[in-house]
């Protein structure tokens, strides 16, 4: 993110939150007509047009995102097409609400005028002209149509994975990739396809962007890997056995309570693979799974999407109802839930907190586990086909894999039907994993059947981010080992609410690092944090 | 509904009924333009816009019916206000869509133009302009008003049911009365505002019609209950004991199945106060509770629910994306319900299946137990304070004190204060019944605090349809105590889904019985029934 094309970005940013030094709440700038006192009328008439805008794109995000929630949740299997068609003419309500010419033309002088804007509403004009240059040239029935297909294909790759059947999917990927290389040459013919969905989740990035972060991270973490698979590893003895699915759902709601989620704003639900979502600040959503077999899975998916769903309940209440709501983008989101898995989660000081957790649900099965034990078991480098249960160090290796797959089929390199044959050929060579089938390989995630192409890369890029928080966290005087050790983790809540969650949209990635850190992005804070870690725990 | 405003339509319908005699599926009738071949193109275009905006309002009614749904099921009480600010602006958006002026002339024109239409449009034109002619003059701003407060008020009144306390949910009461009497007079100055309500869950209807159609069935119960009471009542003992809540729940589900519902198109769930609602006909929910202390009202909860299932499910499916979709009123819809629950689970041939159902799911529990003994007990007829466990014989007085005291609402003869005294007066007077506390007396029912005042009475006008198409039913020819006894329902399925659920709204209730009985709706279907069957099982 501290490439050349974001320095006018971050230092216009640097400005603007030097001259909000005194008014540490977003929504303390905020004058109610949205523009400063001596603006022209006409310019209140643009924001007030802007507000009636924000509030139909607000309802209709809540039945959006409300229908696919429930959608991948509790929905029957007939109800899918009809979910798909009422989404469809959602979509195109939306396009139609956001890209008239009418709201091109106001868009456009606010833009030009925004200086006469209070901050908040700043960011507003900011975020929707950034929604409207991308959409305005889309065609609406490609929208409607992504949107059908992916309604279809999600349910098509959760039967395709039950039953390891890549050539159910095959075509439907195929037809997403089509589909959404055409929508992003429709958003900008200039760009390359796969550029323009990186920045859509990762506003500032692009494959340039991403090549050289990934290059940065395989430097030291594939010989670290060669280095740690020398040694001999510590055993996981203590986390193994079956442990029963309704205690480990009663486990899985005090884990989120344990890391700090409003249990009167969240919805804990079941599916095929882990998500969160939140419709607003009220109510944050994680649908979690649980295996018989593997309770550490079920704790480190909850402190993950607990991570999630703090973060967006964390947003300054204020964005509910505009686009300022939610997270900054993938990565940022990704940063702050593998913040909590983690840096949190997997550190030594918080062993005993989880340990104690473990053994109150579970009596009998883990008296004799230490803190030590348990620590060193999770923290087990094992090379292996599933990224949802990656330890920390091989975990960018399984995202390199994807993000270099997605790469080719936007490029054309490849179709889906190579996807298998690449996925085990990368595997092996970065992992030195043999891929047992394809429910443990391409089919493993929902992210490709639900169209988040471009999305993988932030998962890394969040492991990134989190690292370079922590760092300051530490720097800015937080007592991490005593915090941790507390098992009251609200310090850490409190200075990521303050620096990064309250901010929602109203900042870019890159501007919140900025303002958090002083600094620009640098992943060397990642990369140094995982050479230390497995270094001391290797005895390298 | 034998009223006399009603025999136009009546009539109409007729003739309908008689063109339609060679094409027993609805869809079969349309014209993919919707308007006769040699209807003039101008017509044509006037379909197509009433076509497009039928897209429009069914991705509105699924977004609306699912958020909907989901707040009484799951959704936490903190995202209560920020549903209810979503809905209000979908909502204000359905009059925008609905009631433009261009729409207005459009649907004049098609109204005009009838003849020209096909069966199936002239019946969407039908049902289009009536919402048209009832919501153009309506303020958007007390819509979405009584949006906002009715998703404030549920959770209210939850809480006031769960504490006893009235005065919690009293000023609630007032503000839907005083709100829903504006709106009501907005619809129409000229009438009554309750009639307003009523006529718009039970199209043809008044509290004129309401008043004769409780007068005969009072005139039927009230000496039928006194002779009853002078008999010594049936045991109940074999239905009494403790049911384990998960194995209730799985019952639930079997007695679903076993009425006929389509599983792979449905979600239980649970909730405070049963409900039933579909978002099209591959998606039916029952939101149900089980009483470790009570399982035949888990079981008849479950039928009557799923006989609202039945009937979403066995619309025709063309009709989805349209205004005909769902069920042509409330009283019908309790004609379905009431239908399954009654005449098919409370029928003396139904109770072998019935049994080894229970027997099935609580082994040891009811082993002893005779089907007689069962058909026995949960036909006891025991005034008592609550409406959703009341035997067939004194729900309608349940549905009459209701309707009365609503009525005074209306009227301004009471006012929320007075509720809890005039309930107790009524259920003594009507019952014999004292009224322990308001949770068992005025709080006991969602009705109010979801704004559905004037459905109340079609629960006992559905009891009635119900019995005139069961005698219609075996007038047929049908099998009744054979197809009961066999426990395979699918001929009375058959018959209803023929007769009834197909036709969705495209029928009003009155043309519905009318096609369906040969015969004007006629209450003595229902007062014969009771009759009979209270006469034989008491001996009288």
């Amino acid at each position: 993110m501290a490439d050349e094309t974001r320095a006018h970005e971050v230092s216009a940013t640097h400005q603007n939150n030097e001259s909000q030094a005194n008014q540490p709440q977003v929504d303390a700038t905020r004058h109610p007509e949205g523009a400063t006192k001596d603006a022209p009328s006409s310019l209140r008439a643009d924001v007030e047009a802007i507000n009636k805008l924000e509030r139909h794109l607000y309802a209709h995000r809540y039945a959006e995102k409300s229908s696919e929630t429930y959608g991948m949740t509790i929905d029957p299997p007939k109800a899918t097409a009809d979910r798909g068609e009422a989404l469809a003419i959602l979509c195109e309500e939306d396009h139609d609400l956001l890209c008239s010419s009418r709201m091109g033309t106001t868009l456009n002088r606010l833009t030009a005028n925004a200086s006469q804007l209070d901050p908040i509403t700043r960011a507003q004009v900011r975020v929707l002209k950034r929604s409207y240059d991308a959409q305005v040239n889309v065609d609406p029935n490609d929208d409607a149509s992504l949107t059908r297909l992916l309604t279809e294909s999600d349910g098509v790759w959760r039967r395709a994975k039950l039953s390891n059947d890549w050539a159910s999917f095959e075509p439907y990927l195929d037809r997403i990739v089509t589909l959404m290389r055409r929508i992003a040459h429709e958003r900008d013919p200039r760009r390359d396809a796969y550029d323009v969905w990186l920045d859509e989740y990762e506003p500032g990035s692009s494959c340039e962007f991403y090549d050289d972060f990934f290059a940065q991270v395989k430097d030291a973490v594939v010989p670290l890997l060669m280095d740690v698979r020398t040694k001999r590893a510590p055993s996981r003895a203590c986390i193994e056995g079956r442990f029963d699915p309704n205690r480990q759902w009663l486990l899985a709601k005090d884990i989120a309570q344990l890391e700090g989620v409003d249990m009167d704003a969240y919805w804990l639900t079941a599916t095929e693979h882990p998500f969160s979502e939140a419709l607003t600040t009220h109510y944050a959503i994680t649908a979690a799974h649980v295996h018989e077999n593997d309770v550490m899975s079920n704790v480190f998916t909850m402190l993950h999407e607990g991570g999630h769903n703090l973060y967006e309940q964390g947003v300054n209440p204020a964005f509910n109802y505009t686009s300022l709501s939610g997270g900054s983008s993938a990565g940022m989101h990704e940063g702050q839930s593998r913040f909590f898995e983690n840096y949190v989660g997997r550190d030594r000081a918080f062993a005993p907190t989880l340990l104690a957790l473990l053994q109150r649900h579970f009596r009998g099965q883990m008296n004799r586990t230490t803190p030590q034990q348990l620590y060193l078991a999770v923290n087990r480098v094992e090379p292996q086909p599933l990224r949802m249960e990656a330890d920390e160090l091989t975990y960018p290796l399984h995202i390199l894999v994807r993000y270099e797959i997605e790469r080719m089929l936007f490029s054309g390199e490849a179709t889906a039907k190579d996807v298998p044959g690449l996925w085990s050929q990368k595997y092996k060579s970065y992992l030195g994993v043999l891929v047992p089938d394809d429910t443990h390989g391409a089919l493993q995630d929902s992210h490709w059947a639900d169209g988040l192409m471009g999305y993988f890369p932030g998962y890394a890029l969040g492991g990134a981010y989190g690292a370079q928080l922590r760092d300051q966290m530490i720097a800015d005087g937080l007592d991490w080992e005593g915090t941790l050790s507390s098992g009251d983790l609200a310090p850490i809540r409190d200075w990521l609410r303050d620096r990064i969650w309250q901010y929602g949209r109203s900042k870019d990635p890159a501007e919140l690092i900025w303002s958090a850190c002083h600094e620009h992005f640098d992943a060397t804070h990642y990369t140094n944090y995982l050479q230390q870690k497995f270094s001391k725990l290797y005895n390298l």
